[in-house]
């Protein structure tokens, strides 16, 4: 007793997983801050086909390594006052790049019944709708985050944007109201970003869009769209999600569509996916595709895509400390030339493979 | 055991307003380290007259979002050892801008009787003399900030230090002496700031300089002066401010004045302003007033200046959190292209105005 | 209680120095996160003869300012996954530079018996080595670091690494295994860092090397090697580290050797370094020679090289918190050109005197 007063003396913190620290006193209005965050660090050897390989450390590869501040104030009344803040990490260098907390960080006003609104910045509607359903988290050389951003090629996305910051999956400015958690299983927002430019081009778009999902027992159902524009740069950029998971018990399965349209340009992207469960293990499969019609100017995109396979296993060390291994290859069509994360870029339709086995803790 | 209850509740919790979690055993000398921050965000409209509208989201218009550390180590004998860390910080973008703690980061060693000695980089001394009698905490488009800074136009501000690093607001390599708490109600200190560029040019600059403020009941007067020296880059830029204010009970007034004066030219800017709280509201008033004269090189600026009118609500939900909502006008005399923060520039003699509406939480 | 002893398991205590708060619930596996930092500040006035002098603000020269987050979690069977970010801190500006978490970012797989997997950015086993017997802990006017790094001049460093990042204190991309604490005394690791270099050239380089020391009771001997390449930009640079100290009691005693080669040039460092503790109080005394030989390009550094002198003096104000002094002096040789730190940069052979004193605050 006595040695953990001691040992008290001046706290701050949690894991993402643990009860947060709260004012145990009735009188005094619960409040509470989180410092929060993943380190993930993976040893990966890539392989693109003509090029060669790379052995190098990736930061991330089962969920972003990141950081960041939490916490949230009981105003009473059922309303809450809470605040996000979430910075990139890179485990292997130490970089926190983009700098500040650009992550995340939103302000929320939120009641029980009402539902949330959050200023700030944050993930897209559209994001927040594909990214849940990809088994390998969005990140690492599984992740079917790769279709969805630009790349070295003709896309849509480098059409609108360029190297530009794009809204793909997250938009500053941003203005959301989030449904409550209700009785009906309904879930889901609607996002108003504002791109400041009307005056002058800047790199922040005028955006808005939603989602909305449902949960029905073992399955969900998730639809989502966020249209970007910005009158002085680019035109409507269109970005529409469906996407719906079966959890089976010995086995959960998720397939979507991400589409994306600007211009003459149009990009579908297909995922299908498996994680199976077994005690403290996950063996996990993820089947990406994307498909490119139209045309970029005056270059046409039709024929272009990538297949995109990938296999991971999981070992859950605790509940918030895990070992992975994951190994993909992507197998370009057309121009494309897409490659797994960290591999060199090579000739238009080559293949790539990598493999990657690493550590994931939360705090 | 209901006494440590207590002591836990801030621990995470570590609101600017909430005591320190400290070690509560008598045998270990009490310290503490505080997480805290302010999340501020607002929806805001301006308009210039002759150019147009914007719609954009603000960050840090009732008080300055921002995040930080600090903490105290008693040392014995009355003497304390403290530091503060605080960074800038962007609820909108998530930037954290300029970049690391350059809000503040101070080193201490004090003493309840003898005053503090502090190192580092922290406001100065005419700054904090000025700023404290601002309703609008010195920012939002109703702050007394904008006539402060340098801007788009001729100004002795400008003039000394162009769009390098300057003394209005803070001061790096900044030796202090504050006063201590004592009977008589007064308070202030020096502050000596090294510029380091003795042999070569740097963007840091000689300041010397401080403030002495008393307390009489419901009146308090403070009083500063701070010149800025460069051997190198600039001549004396002297910076004097005096305000006093008077706590009514119904009403909260203030009035002040802040002169600039580098070579040939002068700023005059002049505050005016009111507070009236009732219950959990407040209503602010504020009148802001800059007239320059003599001339920068050779442009006269005689008859330059402008006019800020601005009125705020303020819904406290909280000890941490309120509502707020800010109106403001600028109108342009002379050659000056002052605008409301967040407007377009306009044309030279034009008028500005806006409105914001937001939420502020401390945590 | 039982609730509340799980709530608070995973918060942390702070100081660098006192134990980290944990859980006491037996069934609950231990963790923690504590925020640390160090804060130092420090008045320096240096002198270039022929030159002229400087007075600043210095951060960092009785231990380098810094700021992090570090943690724990016990996995069960012996095992613990632990993270630690450290990011560098100037006291003086507020600057955190360079950014993110540069100084320090590993996440380690550990187990008491057979040692830890580490993985991140982390110091080199040379200058782990080497610094740990500098009295002046590698910083300050008296620190040995000002030999090891690229210097104004012709060396082996600058040779080999020029203003790019080197690897004399710290590898990104490293894998490490470290040596469990042992009955025998015996201490140290290997060390891979991927240069991820090999298709285009990177500013990060391929190291590979190690450290092996061992305590002798009051004697502790330890010996290092890192061997840094890149097929595109650099040859092998070879460093290597000796060094001794001994624990007599009412003196501690340091020597030790630290050899740079790159091509034709090479460069010994020599320390010698003596620390006498008496109650509250430290003196400090330390002597380091640096000499070159053979050639950068086409340059003789034959005869080239320095001596510096130090001294100090240390007064603990608390187990964290410590007020200092320190008197340092260099003497080049040759065409070398090295200057007490914060000194401006003399002609080839000067001699440059400096003297701080300041404080230094652990939390």
């Amino acid at each position: 007793m006595t040695r953990r007063t001691k040992t008290i003396h001046s706290i701050a913190a949690c894991s993402a997983m643990c009860a947060l620290v709260t004012a145990s006193g009735t009188a005094v209005a619960q409040s509470s801050l989180t410092v929060f965050g993943v380190m993930d660090a993976a040893v990966r050897r890539t392989n693109t086909d003509g090029v060669g390989h790379v052995l190098s450390m990736a930061s991330g590869s089962y969920t972003s390594s990141r950081y960041g501040f939490r916490g949230r104030e009981d105003l009473g009344n059922g309303l809450n006052a809470s605040f996000w803040l979430e910075s990139f990490l890179s485990t292997d260098t130490g970089l926190a790049s983009p700098d500040g907390f650009q992550r995340r960080a939103t302000l929320s006003l939120s009641h029980a019944e009402w539902g949330e609104l959050r200023m700030g910045r944050d993930f897209t509607p559209t994001h927040a709708n594909w990214s849940r359903f990809d088994p390998f988290n969005y990140v690492g050389i599984g992740s079917v985050q790769l279709f969805s951003l630009s790349a070295t090629g003709t896309t849509p996305v480098t059409a609108a944007f360029g190297s530009n910051s794009n809204s793909i999956q997250r938009s500053s400015n941003g203005v959301q109201y989030l449904l409550p958690r209700n009785s009906w299983g309904v879930e889901g927002g609607f996002t108003k970003a504002f791109g400041e430019s009307k005056v002058s081009a800047s790199d922040q778009h005028d955006s808005i869009g939603g989602r909305l999902g449902i949960n029905l027992g073992p399955v969900f159902v998730s639809a989502a769209s966020y249209t970007t524009h910005d009158d002085k740069t680019i035109s409507n950029f269109k970005d529409r999600a469906l996407a719906a998971s079966w959890d089976a018990g010995v086995v959960k399965l998720s397939a979507g569509i991400r589409r994306f349209d600007y211009r003459d340009a149009r990009q579908n992207n297909y995922l299908l996916a498996a994680i199976v469960p077994w005690g403290a293990h996950e063996a996990k499969l993820s089947l990406n595709r994307t498909k490119m019609g139209g045309s970029v100017g005056t270059t046409s995109v039709n024929g272009d895509g990538a297949d995109q396979l990938a296999l991971g296993y999981v070992y859950h060390l605790s509940k918030r400390t895990v070992a992975y291994a994951t190994a993909a290859t992507i197998r370009d069509k057309g121009n494309t030339r897409f490659v797994v994360p960290g591999a060199p870029v090579g000739t238009a339709g080559a293949k790539s493979q990598g493999f990657e086995f690493g550590m994931n803790h939360e705090f």
